[in-house]
């Protein structure tokens, strides 16, 4: 299994705070030894950090870590692999270009005997992930063959992720840079942070931020992860079947399969 | 107009000189000051940096030149924008996956009035050089509904780049992982570095390095440049039309239009 973390804010942030929680679970306080990664918006570009190096120990991560790259919609990875060897080409977020805009994807859980028909997206690495993302953007492809807005896209979208669960575990963050779409199979959860901000505390790791030093009162900040990243703020669960589409840091449109 | 780099290498090479010399020319040495961006393979996965600051300011820059990823191919670049504002989406090199394998390109030049039909592969930002590559890609699919080898391909490919040149120059980078294909409409350059390895001295920076001290007497590594990068070696300039195809660090197909 995997860990996901996604952000959805209406100003352009800085992640590094839940990333270095996150990727304490990455070889240090969790097992997600095999490699990690991070996509983040910048306009309608993306910039894709990612390594097979437990995030624990990456330089890469480092790196990044200590570069606030700021950004509207996030999703982010770490990953201990049950399908494909650990290599990079297996590693999350997974990106393709569909319509004129890059679509990101990672994935937390296991489709069992997942084969779908080769289509014009195909996976470059052995993941049931990739293979998974790939199939619903040429479901998506067939059905809409020029883009359309995710109020037209949601029933398709909501349809093909609850047909993975018959396969396995499908918790997912999918975007295409305008909104981030969020389902949970199994488990899934999400702050929301806006003014009157206060400090907030990593479970994973010795640190602690004050957001109302970092933000302005109008700013809206959501988090969502696969387990709560701090200790001292309420975290909300998704339930099983649960989707939510979120776009500057609010839910835009939700729903439960 | 912009600068290009790529290499191409029998066992992954650290890139890291060629790139601090590259660099230099993004701001300081040079005036492309409008976005840099890496992309290097990693068996069938690819690692992707980019920036829209000028490469001898860019935080990612600083730390990928401190940080030597080992890659067989390389391929690099840095802007002078002239079609497209600078931002992330329009800067070089543009990736995507077809047939299972990420493609990589990067293009020096300017296309006038080049507008392609729309096709599958769409452009994400404003650039002629990403509108380029997505009607290569749609031309490649287009006749190649499966992958084939690169002998069977490079009629295509050349066709396709010695077409652009009526819109103007397109000096380009293009691989798949497998082959680096390089085509020159007006400048480009190559040395290929074998034992007995030298010290090589930057043109664009107090940077020495010696080649024998990193590599073993088996190693053959290529690069390829819009201008040569050093001042004590003798680069091989590609003539107006000719094409090479680059596999571990040499050439396997070569030839001119």
């Amino acid at each position: 299994m995997c860990e996901l973390l996604g952000m959805s804010a209406n100003v352009p942030t800085d992640i590094t705070f839940s990333l270095t929680g996150l990727m304490q679970r990455g070889g240090r306080t969790g097992p997600h030894r095999d490699g990690w990664g991070v996509a983040l918006y910048e306009g309608r570009g993306i910039h894709l950090f990612k390594d097979s190096m437990p995030g624990a120990d990456s330089e890469v991560a480092r790196m990044i870590q200590g570069y606030p790259l700021k950004s509207c919609i996030v999703i982010a990875h770490i990953r201990h692999a049950n399908v494909g060897s650990v290599n990079l080409a297996n590693t999350h977020p997974f990106i393709r270009e569909m319509g004129g805009r890059y679509w990101c994807f990672a994935h937390n859980g296991q489709l069992k005997d997942f084969a779908p028909e080769p289509g014009l997206f195909r996976p470059v690495g052995e993941t049931d992930s990739e293979a998974a993302f790939c199939h619903l953007l040429n479901q998506v492809r067939c059905e809409f063959p020029e883009s359309v807005e995710i109020e037209a896209l949601l029933p398709t979208l909501v349809s093909v992720c609850d047909g993975y669960r018959q396969f396995g575990v499908f918790n997912t963050l999918l975007s295409n840079g305008e909104w981030l779409f969020t389902f949970c199979s199994s488990k899934l959860a999400h702050i929301t942070r806006r003014a009157p901000f206060g400090p907030a505390h990593l479970k994973d790791a010795e640190v602690t931020v004050d957001f109302k030093a970092e933000t302005t009162p109008d700013d809206v900040v959501t988090i969502i992860a696969t387990e709560p990243l701090t200790e001292n703020e309420t975290w909300t669960l998704y339930e099983p079947g649960e989707w939510k589409v979120w776009r500057d840091g609010e839910i835009i449109m939700q729903g439960r399969v």
